[in-house]
């Protein structure tokens, strides 16, 4: 079963930088906020790890925190990159081998044949990458790394006289109301999918609740949210609204999937570390988006719910939905406690040609090949379980299904086709 | 283990048409929603599935997107269904043989005796159908079809014109207010349970709050919804308690279990095929009920819900009110990820009396003994790694739970002795 | 792995009567309300097991109705107790013999030797109580029976007129206002921490939300519930937030932990046994608790949630917040097919060191044993089939979490060190 490890890995979702995707020290790779969240969650000041430290001393001051989340799946990550990519021979990061590991993993002078190496040890084949709107998109291969255009200050902050100065300036429309945002929107879809863009993606809150736009009763907000002007919550929430909307209608013209990531709110702890300080409220629903997936019949969404009880529903809504995929397991969902729960009702009740199976939200390219091999191990367990022992599945059968969930269905939902023949 | 599948089903809920229980082609077994539904929801479009075709060309277009379902748990009825009743010797139904199949599970001119074949095949020893309000009830064995009074109508739709108009047909009361409706609900529970009906059953949407009704606040409302006068939210909401309240009442005087099965919200995916239509909002509750469950302590409440994580809460309930008992898995939750999760609770956490194992909700009896065996399946599972395992169980020990699970209390609850004597 | 068995047990919560630990005869082991409540879920009249009968007659009454209910874990724990505690012979409590049972355990005469010598075999090492804010404290030996401060009446009940005498005889502070409560909620603390408590604690209904104490409005509703006024619901809400920030604000400068007991609503079912009246409302989410979380940076919230499917986001909560511990696994969560899952995402997911195993919630002494012994066969068998199997820990990793998990955490948590240094 272990076929599926010399697999390509294809990966629809990243916070990857692609102008420096690997991790050019240890620190960057210990820097990961699961890490700095876990040991903090576990006792350690946000100053050990203080931006303003030389990374040498920020492992370092880590890694004295290391031992009391080494039981973690997260931390198993970090050990098999340690392994893998830097012959570390230990089973354990602590205070006393970090430093040599540190030594190890310094390519500050060999950035770029460094991510070749990852890239290829890990067998990747494709990287989705989070781009802000106003990324300009030059400087790397967009065939490895795939624009994605990440569309949540469009949506949450567009009050903020940043977000429209942004906006302004990257698309040389003069954004001054609802039909000149639209404008301004449009020249983004454009130049996004002129350079390879497969994807459109936002995080959404527990509390949003997507409707259909109604552009009379939107037209003053967003005047006056463009204009800097204090806002209601009704208005904000009717801007929200219509933003979220009108980038539906734009998924829909430029044939782009609309990743949803639902769940997050920001900042519920603000006295966390970078990164560690978003959660969210479990009562959530499904059900707050069916107008959404009604009048987008068009438009694939991938969902993917933050929740990890909220997976069930998403088992029914994918079940009946066409253009509604359950995609990967992601950020508080993402233990293999939840995935394998999860995967076992998926693979029981969907149609296997919707299943979406993992992306690894990585911020470096070393951690795509641990996160992904917690994945096919998961997959390769409820398989051979459910449908091998099971169903009487032969190993052929099970691993078929293993590749249209890892590569497949993931090519072909992402891929550059247009999608409105399938799914 | 398998010594169950040697035992009689007893099917506690079902859609069967009496009158024409077994399919009498293979279109009728495809027409299954939950396969035109997973198709539909996998890219194919509802016109090849179009109740106008010929049923070889709807069962040949169907065909050819089954692939795309061939993992999934529903699949797996359907290749059971053509095995054990057609002969079908393949272990997946393609377009190349499902012609073959189709000629083989032709049953249009022995229809009786091919309803027989199958319900001693199966070994049924009990359906429970799913009749309207309006249905004479006539027709049949109701001995070994046992009639159910299906009251969503009642409950949901009394301020739809027809609806009044069918009650005021079958029990002949003139409904026009409060009293008289009171009059006819007592009619149809006089009529059914003369006829042999064993339960009372609704489906109730996620926002349903039972709640004692209050004739003075409800007469007029109930009034206008009967003159077919156009009705505030807060009316509809009065009315369907009230008429909700009165089916209660009428299940504690004529003894008559009455099954909840909480949580469809109808038509949310308007554009699905027939039957594919409905989804839930996970945010639900029994607390909601708990003036219902306190009010009829005389009533037995065999209790669905169709949200999957609700059936942890649907354990609390069932280990504290003597009258709510946790009913079979169904719909979105008849799956077997959530089947054995719940299941194990409820067999480390509750009474062995009052578990009711399962019920089919087929529509075709060919449906029963597939999803039954599933049933079983998972239940031997459960008691060999949980009771046996590590319970130290005998088998014997273990079989006997189970028959109390899948015939004696399904038998005893559904009875037609009287039910104040127990649980 | 059954090396745990040997160890120490450290239960961080209980409700013990230390001056009468152990039961002085079987009819307090079966009075516990699991069994009242399972057998008069299953049929049992609430009469037969009426405290005005002599404890042999309702022993006997209680155990015509076990055999309905002997299935469960809870009358595995029952079997356990009188098989290591009473040589009891038999596989199941019968009618016929629980009459020699009732003899072998009596022990009217002998109650502080049979409670040591329970306290032996069980291995106890120390049970922390939960004792009313007017509890003398005196009479018992506070190293083994550990105060703990319960408060749910002064939050909760602060309007009935009972509650502030009981307030104002116990700590000798005329209390009517906000500042002599205040007064007398420090007169509390002081003499709980000097008597040894390691704990406060309290049960908070679903719908509860800590919110910033604003003294200026809640100054007139304390005053009004003190003298008895009838109050808005409003003021009720203020009060019961005042009340419980002020708790928090003392916990805090007596460095206590302070339990956190989310999900019971009481009464529910008033026709229940005693014991068996409270369910909840699944629909409860910890991000209302993020005020709390966040202002009481330097107090420990040790968490349990009630209803089974909220103890995911508990895992994400303690996953972010260092204050936040996952607690044991209560009540209706307290069945192994919860535990083991909430269990194994605790493990995969969250620091070691924040990990607190199990409480017995027990009212009797015996009981602890069989608990803690469910618990620890779950987490063997996790670590066995995740840790050791997935994993590849050795065992003596395995046991080195467990002893984490079982005893170092817990000891560490509710020690009578300054909790302020870490988590
Ligand atoms: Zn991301
Ligand atoms: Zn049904
Ligand atoms: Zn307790």
């Amino acid at each position: 079963m272990e076929e599926m490890s010399r697999w390509p890995i294809f990966d629809p979702h990243s916070h990857i930088d692609p102008r420096r995707p690997a991790a050019r020290n240890f620190d960057e790779v210990l820097g990961y906020h699961y890490y700095t969240e876990l040991a903090h969650a576990s006792g350690m000041p946000t100053e050990r790890v203080d931006s303003a430290l030389d990374p040498r001393t920020r492992a370092q001051n880590l890694a004295e925190h290391l031992s009391a989340v080494d039981n973690t799946v997260q931390y198993s990550w970090l050990v098999e990159i340690a392994r893998t990519f830097h012959q570390f021979p230990h089973d354990r990061i602590t205070p006393a081998n970090v430093g040599g590991l540190f030594d190890k993993a310094l390519h500050e002078n060999d950035g770029p044949s460094w991510d070749l190496h990852v890239w290829k040890q890990s067998r990747l084949e494709a990287v989705f990458l989070t781009n802000e709107f106003d990324d300009d998109l030059e400087g790397w291969d967009a065939s490895a790394y795939i624009p994605c255009l990440r569309t949540d200050d469009l949506v949450l902050k567009l009050h903020e006289p940043r977000t429209v100065e942004r906006l302004r300036r990257t698309t040389n429309v003069d954004v001054i109301d609802l039909a000149s945002l639209r404008q301004a929107i449009t020249v983004l879809f454009d130049r996004f999918t002129k350079k390879g863009a497969r994807a459109c993606a936002i995080s959404l809150p527990p509390d949003f609740v997507p409707h259909r736009a109604a552009p009379r009763r939107a037209v003053t907000p967003v005047r006056r949210a463009i204009q800097g002007l204090d806002l209601r919550p009704d208005e904000h929430s009717e801007i929200r609204a219509t933003v979220f909307w009108m980038l539906a209608e734009h998924c829909a013209e430029f044939k782009l999937p609309f990743d949803l990531m639902i769940g997050p709110i920001r900042n519920v702890y603000p006295a966390g570390v970078a990164g560690g300080r978003d959660l969210f409220d479990r009562r959530v629903s499904l059900y707050d988006y069916r107008d959404l997936f009604n009048h987008f019949a068009s438009v694939v969404f991938p969902v993917s719910t933050l929740s990890p009880d909220a997976g069930a529903e998403l088992v029914a809504y994918s079940w009946i939905f066409p253009n509604v995929l359950p995609m990967g397991h992601w950020w508080y969902s993402n233990v293999p406690a939840f995935i394998a729960a999860d995967l076992k009702a998926r693979i029981q009740a969907l149609p296997k040609v919707k299943l979406l199976g993992y992306y690894s939200d990585a911020y470096k390219l070393e951690f795509i090949l641990p996160k992904f091999n917690m994945y096919r191990r998961i997959l390769a367990e409820t398989l051979a379980g459910e449908a091998i022992g099971k169903q009487g599945w032969t190993i052929d059968r099970a691993l078929e299904l293993a590749r249209l969930v890892l590569l497949d269905n993931p090519r072909r939902v992402f891929g550059m086709k247009p999608q409105g023949s399938r799914s």
